[in-house]
């Protein structure tokens, strides 16, 4: 059977990067017979520049008939004055919803070869591994009624923070069945001692839990898991959260590794009759545009990313833990592209970096 | 002129760290001619279980009669299980919110003796000095609609985040205020590519810029933020945001540090015709329940809070230095609670560290 593959650049890195991940493709199918059917879109500023439209029906529909979407990163500068409703953001947020990727699996992991990279002393990150569950299509970022208006005279900005038990349910189970793959740990934040919303959360998450007696559970404000991520990351084993407090504490806890430029992701829907999950993989780095065009990007996020794809689109967890490792080695050889670089390593291109990974 | 200063213990640790900022008082009554005309009164889990209510009708009202309230903490597991409405932190934010106070001040301070007490790197947060300001009477703390309800069949929760742009401007004022006494850069932090809520709080505080040319501003999304305060913390200054991300990422600043035993907080209301402003002080650490009583807490944060109340209720700038030069010298001469002991220092009990700084 053949593999429908999205593929979207998007901006900034984004083709470059995505290019690499084109070779990896290619050396599956000559070498071990995976055979992809790749189709490219635009998204964000690209899509923008072409379609005045950051995520056109057309690309929505390729998204909507492929196994899975692998995608680059999306905005930069030069889409920053437009207005809200056409920024290169709503082109991910739309594709998310669009697509019900509800669950977004966001690991982030200390490469051993890499914990200098880390602001953190050794000792308190070497050997992290935290896999974070952020919900993905609910919550602040899409509740209604949301806007500015006048009010008695007043400029007045609001947004809802809203979440039913169904939603809040389909991500706690994701997260449970995470758990049980994993360490059996899991760590449910949110803010129920002044949200109402997230006194729902965990009243829905401890339910689901009595149907994972072997899971640890336990639930922690927002704040301090801020707190306890900095002050010693290596408690928590899967974290699960709202779709807001995920976009923070991930990036926090991907900071925590030192190298954003090595860390992937995965948003997953929900399974159908045939257990398939619609899925779109991205890095979890940006569209860095300032380094843009120079061959000098990681493209080992990416690259990542489809492992990713690889395991939980496509059931190919051998051949995702071949580009993991290769990965590993890699960098055990001493490569190492501009945002991981390293007195006594070797400075590598973005291309080198791709071309080596394949030679592993 | 006698100063009128209200005392809530509150909970836990509470009442044993407030005893340590008596003494100081007294010895500022005595050696320095100072007069506090003192006030005691009940909050959080002490109120409940004298009143069955967190916050009285008789306690604010001392709160509001006074120049300046200072707090210990609230909160325990002995209340975590009653009802939303009736818990500990709603006396909290029922004085934060009916005495005004919308600009909560939270410094991270790296003190030099205890630069090794950072889970991160010496060079990192060595001389780490930022000044958060926390939107603290809006936001989604205080939006209405809130609660959980059946919606169509379906239990849900939601919550309100809105922000009018009077609320945005006054503490951006105090933000710019700020800026200028300190290095004069300043970032404002929201999600405005996601909340329009927030695109509106980006544009006050633009606005408001034009009246302070001297100080650079930047703007910075949320998630981003994290990640900074982790890769580089001493980019920043003065910061500002909205209730929620100052929640967030003013408890990830302090743990930066390393020593939440040391930091005070500022909850200042807006001036009056006099230029005072109500206000509460109290230190960023916790109730402690699990080491209330035994005379082992750390005194230093609330005793830091009461010399913030010098300089901004009472404009005794140099008594307040005079108190935070105790501070390093105690911790020079190798004196530690157990919160912050390190190899080779004396470890003391909370009445000892008290002690010292007066003889300081
Ligand atoms: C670009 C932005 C809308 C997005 C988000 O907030 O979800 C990004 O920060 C992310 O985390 O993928
Ligand atoms: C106790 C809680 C309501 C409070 C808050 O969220 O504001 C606390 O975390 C704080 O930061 O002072």
């Amino acid at each position: 059977t053949t593999k429908k593959v999205l593929m979207l650049p998007g901006d900034g890195i984004g083709p470059e990067v995505m290019r690499q991940v084109q070779r990896v493709m290619d050396w599956m199918a000559k070498k071990r017979n995976v055979n992809f059917e790749i189709t490219e879109g635009l998204i964000g500023g690209a899509s923008i520049d072409a379609h005045n439209n950051p995520l056109t029906d057309e690309t929505l529909a390729d998204a909507m008939a492929a196994d899975a979407v692998l995608l680059g990163a999306v905005g930069g500068p030069k889409w920053d004055d437009l207005p809200f409703d056409i920024k290169p953001e709503r082109g991910l947020l739309k594709i998310r919803k669009e697509m019900g990727l509800f669950a977004n699996l966001r690991p982030a992991l200390v490469f051993d070869a890499l914990v200098g990279a880390s602001t953190l002393k050794e000792e308190v990150v070497k050997g992290l591994d935290i896999m974070i569950l952020r919900e993905l299509t609910g919550g602040i970022y899409f509740g209604q009624p949301r806007g500015i208006e006048e009010r008695d005279g007043v400029r007045t900005g609001f947004n809802t923070l809203v979440y039913s038990e169904p939603e809040v349910e389909r991500i706690a189970r994701v997260a449970f069945d995470m758990a049980m793959k994993r360490d059996k740990r899991l760590c449910s934040v949110d803010k129920a001692n002044v949200l109402e919303s997230t006194v729902l959360w965990r009243e829905v998450v401890e339910r689901v839990a009595k149907d994972f007696p072997e899971v640890e559970v336990s639930h922690m404000y927002v704040d301090n898991a801020s707190m306890q991520l900095v002050r010693n990351p290596k408690q928590f084993d899967v974290m699960v959260t709202t779709n807001m407090f995920g976009d923070i504490l991930s990036d926090c806890a991907a900071m925590l590794t030192g190298s954003l430029g090595m860390l992937p992701s995965a948003s997953l829907g929900a399974a159908d009759a045939d257990g398939k999950r619609k899925a779109l993989y991205e890095p979890v780095h940006g569209s860095a545009p300032d380094i843009a065009g120079q061959d000098i990007a990681n493209p080992l996020a990416t690259i990542l990313s489809f492992a990713m794809m690889l395991r939980y689109s496509f059931d190919m967890g051998d051949d995702a833990t071949l580009i993991e490792n290769a990965v590993q080695n890699v960098l055990k050889g001493g490569l190492r592209t501009g945002d991981i670089m390293q007195p006594g390593m070797a400075k590598v291109s973005t291309t080198v970096m791709g071309e080596s990974l394949i030679n592993e």
